[in-house]
């Protein structure tokens, strides 16, 4: 099996809303002086994506409804801020002082339901919004990787959440094209012969994950990294099939 | 930034009680036409630290307890590994049909406290434990490898875990000498020059997350991953302090 390389692409611009991610992808690429080759991955950070499709909301035009503006009083938050939480989630899991943990209109869990002020241009008063939804925003720049380049990569907007029972965030997958984002093992065997006791392994999480490793958090962070000579597994598979299902989740009733 | 490369070792003999990792390990390099070099991590699935530490318990030799019995008889479960999971562990956090889930002695929460069944070839009968201290298995590995080969690389023990509100098992870090677990970026801005919302990242479950993706989980599986170029933050806080405490955790009461 040869190596697995995670390249981190420095030299992205300021994305702005509108701009053309697979472009700057490919001009990012040459710079580095490389080509996209079939079994490519590029992992992107969430932000760019974001800002990208101009997802950004002025605080200062959000009127916080009476659950928000609770919500804000009783832990000390921004009610506009939690009317902006509120309005991207599902439900809320979690709100106290320590922490404001909702389910995610994709379904999927976490803080804040993805919204975020940090690494946001647009002055004090934007925050940014998850895309409205990643998993099209992995295809389309997919499709749109191919045409430019001949190559067609896999995708996956990759976002860094935290853990129940474990400290510290690590990067996970919201958006999936062309890779299988949970593998199933059901039917394998070990190497005793007997079937695995662990059958399904979160595949797109862990490369996710591996991308954050050449990201980094702070201000000369890389928001994109291909990821090159990976076992993938194909597939056309959502990110949402990462999220457990309320009535499957042990954590939550 | 250089990329990262992370290069499964294959050729590791099946590793039985009492072998010498280190020794296996550069065995494995020089097959690989490698040499450790300053900066390097090794990852090691926890199945092999735990093979060559003999922690094999037979199940015939265990007696269960009434408590063990009760949960065995209760959720369809073999009384005997039970009373296995219980002696590993502070704690059942969850006991259905559908999970097992403990407080291991190390403070991890983790499915049947790390007791396992498959990849054991010592027979039906036969289960394997996590290392006794597993920080203390990757400091001796570390002081070993340097003493044999002139570097002393990082080292981490890996295992994989399910996840609350997500579907898949993952890459985690059970045991880590010379990486530290957490990086905390208190105090680092963003681009904006804002402090980052995102304060702590859990570094060696990135890293274990992206061995996992060179490691597989069946029969062909590899269990030592060398990870090369990545911008690790050094350190000798054990795997413990990824662990969030009962009273920290937003999850359990």
């Amino acid at each position: 099996m040869r190596p697995i390389q995670i390249v981190p692409l420095a030299g992205l611009p300021e994305v702005r809303p509108g701009d053309d991610l697979a472009a700057l992808l490919l001009a990012a690429l040459r710079g580095a002086g490389l080509r996209l080759e079939e079994g490519d991955l590029l992992v992107l950070a969430q932000k760019i994506v974001s800002k990208a499709e101009g997802r950004y909301l002025r605080l200062s035009e959000v009127e916080p409804s009476p659950e928000a503006a609770e919500i804000a009083r009783r832990d000390g938050r921004d009610p506009r801020l939690v009317e902006a939480v509120l309005r991207e989630s599902n439900e809320v899991i979690v709100a106290s002082q320590r922490a404001l943990i909702v389910e995610h209109r994709s379904g999927a869990v976490c803080a804040h339901g993805g919204v975020d002020r940090s690494n946001v241009a647009e002055g004090e008063d934007a925050v940014l919004l998850l895309p409205e939804d990643p998993d099209a925003s992995a295809r389309r720049l997919r499709e749109a990787l191919a045409r430019e380049s001949g190559v067609r990569p896999a995708i996956l907007i990759a976002d860094t959440q935290g853990r129940a029972f474990r400290r510290g965030v690590v990067g996970v997958a919201i958006g999936c094209a062309g890779v299988r984002p949970v593998v199933d093992l059901r039917g394998v065997r070990d190497r005793a012969g007997r079937p695995l006791e662990i059958t399904q392994v979160a595949q797109a999480d862990e490369l996710a994950a591996a991308a954050s490793l050449a990201m980094g958090q702070a201000a000369e962070g890389v928001p994109a990294v291909l990821i090159r000579g990976a076992p993938l597994r194909p597939g056309e598979e959502p990110a949402r099939s990462l999220y457990r299902t309320k009535a499957e989740d042990l954590f939550r009733h």
